[in-house]
């Protein structure tokens, strides 16, 4: 099965990401807003008992922190999503770095920008349309994460959550 | 915001429900299925967290539990829900009581009958005609369940995950 580990931000955050998402978002459907710490890989269920442990502890060692975002973003020419940018923190990248660690596997495809997507899957001209209106929202956002979850795909696609762990306990 | 308790079975089982919720279940795009240990009611982000606290203190007293299920049943004629029956056991039903017991408020409406809702919005003839194939269907069914799960609803009405707790631990 594919799982992957992200960050749920707020329900405030998530609803307002989504009002952008609900228009511009290929995967609206398929899993609530979400910041990636990890990326889908392929693992069994016997693996996901062992990963689930390593989290355990992973988690321990992070105390909460802030996330901060206050601007829409984009990743064109690389590819046309568009985004809500989080700030780099060093818990955040911290956090990013030993969830992506050789004992893992799957080392990361690319460097870490946090973000939160709210657009993708747009055609050239759709992104260029959407971005020049979004570019310009001023957002200014800072609240508290103090967890992250596992999660793993169903046969449908839409993604559910395997468990939750709480940093700094 | 509105939250909810649910216990979500192995990816298996969630695959084989959702083949036939994917037509039956008016729900089927805003929550995976799902055995519900105590039905949706209001609360505030502040009472969120003392709730979480109580909801450790309730799994740790209650043990992992075989889940066992054989056919599928219906609710008709009170409403024209269609659902894979799970056997009660005592450590379900403790664990409902729990669940819903005068600390928590918002005491259930009706007895207990743990089930996985398949289908549900059906007209009678719907009803009829999709219960009439699926009563005759062979399941045999028996899985651990060893987390329970805080649920919040976004304002699309998508279920997201708050918490998982482990049972006995």
């Amino acid at each position: 099965m594919q799982v992957g580990i992200v960050i749920f931000p707020s329900k405030k955050l998530q609803d307002f990401a989504n009002s952008y998402r609900k228009r511009y978002d290929s995967k609206y459907s398929l899993i609530p807003p979400h910041l990636t710490l990890k990326a889908a890989f392929e693992t069994n269920e016997e693996q996901l008992v062992e990963i689930s442990a390593k989290l355990e502890e992973i988690a321990k060692r992070h105390e909460p922190f802030e996330l901060r975002t206050n601007k829409i973003s984009s990743f064109h020419p690389v590819n046309n999503v568009i985004y809500l940018k989080v700030e780099p923190t060093a818990e955040l990248e911290g956090l990013f770095k030993e969830l992506n660690s050789g004992s893992f596997g799957n080392p990361p495809e690319y460097a870490f920008v946090p973000h939160i997507t709210i657009g993708q899957s747009l055609s050239n001209s759709e992104h260029a349309d959407v971005f020049s209106q979004l570019r310009l929202q001023k957002i200014e956002h800072t609240e508290t994460i103090d967890r992250f979850h596992l999660l793993y795909q169903l046969d449908n696609g839409i993604w559910n959550v395997y468990e939750t762990f709480l940093l700094g306990k």
